[in-house]
């Protein structure tokens, strides 16, 4: 689905495709007509391959010891990208070589489902990347990215916002949601913003003092 | 599959099932086979009444107007909490009926999947009951649960064991895990223990001094 008659400026967010629970290709198709420079994380290319999707960059530890040829030939021009260090996940490996690229936004699918310790770790992880690269995580009922200091977007009214911290943030002042937040602290595991929704169509506001704050638009 | 005619002495595990994804047939029927106490969350009634289940307790605020009366009939006796209460998710309040019927252990399932803003308060929001109930959240391809300051488990060799610090944990100590933990830090979002294994045959060993750290046992 992505062109690659097209001189790409490497401004348009890539697309990392890791190896969660797959989304529906609806969704994959939209992330693709933007014909982004696409990654993909280890096995994950093995269910990729099923759709009709070109791949410029097959990165992992590739550990289950797959044939790697075969995508090459396949998927021809495609940059290999051996990553066996054990201490990062793959998706923070495919953040680096973005970073490295210079490419300063990316858009993760299949970065959720399946496994609980990668779907937790993969949100959550993300922070550690703040002021290095934009990242959204998107699956079929979610769309997260961690909130700069200031904030602000135009919402319908009804919208559900989740405010969700990852540890302490202190400081929370909002505008424009059901259940406001006026200098409050959220806490992982104590006191979350998670199913707040937006009070009316207009611009919300949302800033906080310090800590990690992600924001998730979810829907059932 | 439950039988109700078993007098039931409460010191089995209940079930939650809540309003996630659904997992396979074959994991609920074994948690059924125990013949626990069964609460179902809200709207979740109407993909449960699909199975062959039968419910004890229907809990919820029952905002999107759908008909209790008809499961009321269906699966009497059927015991309805209506919870409208909008600081706490119907995890939380689920789990504060138990503790009041001083049931002491639960199992959780359909809590993960679909939106991710319902999987991570779900996976995380446990912490706060520490002391008060026993929780395991269970799926098809994770089994998670709090950690006490001193754990001790039998595993076999290659099991996958992850660590996800719930904030900050301090002063953790393993034995016989492939990436030993001594006096380490935990940080959510900047050092976890995810994708950890065992690594021999036999007894593992987790301490830690403080925080809120969470076990997961993940399979692909």
């Amino acid at each position: 689905m992505s062109s690659h008659h097209i001189v790409r400026d490497d401004q348009e967010p890539a697309l990392i495709i890791a190896n969660g629970a797959a989304c529906h290709p609806e969704l994959l198709g939209q992330l693709l007509e933007w014909s982004p420079l696409v990654i993909v994380l280890d096995s994950a290319i093995e269910r990729v391959m099923e759709l009709d999707v070109k791949v410029d960059v097959l990165l992992g530890d590739f550990d289950r010891g797959f044939d790697v040829e075969k995508y090459q030939t396949s998927q021809y021009p495609l940059e290999i990208v051996h990553t066996p260090d054990q201490n990062k996940t793959d998706l923070e490996k495919a953040l680096d070589y973005l970073i490295a690229r210079k490419i300063p936004a990316v858009n993760v699918v299949w970065a959720t489902g399946r496994r609980a310790d990668h779907t937790i770790t993969n949100l959550t992880n993300i922070v550690r990347y703040r002021n290095l690269i934009k990242i959204v995580i998107l699956d079929d009922h979610s769309k997260i990215f961690l909130l700069p200091n200031k904030f602000e977007k135009w919402y319908t009214a009804g919208t559900p916002i989740s405010l969700i911290p990852i540890g302490v943030v202190n400081g929370i002042y909002s505008k424009n949601l059901v259940y406001p937040l006026q200098n409050d602290t959220l806490t992982m595991g104590y006191r979350t913003g998670s199913s707040n929704e937006v009070a009316h169509d207009g611009i919300v506001t949302i800033n906080h003092n310090d800590g990690d704050l992600l924001l998730m638009e979810c829907i059932d």
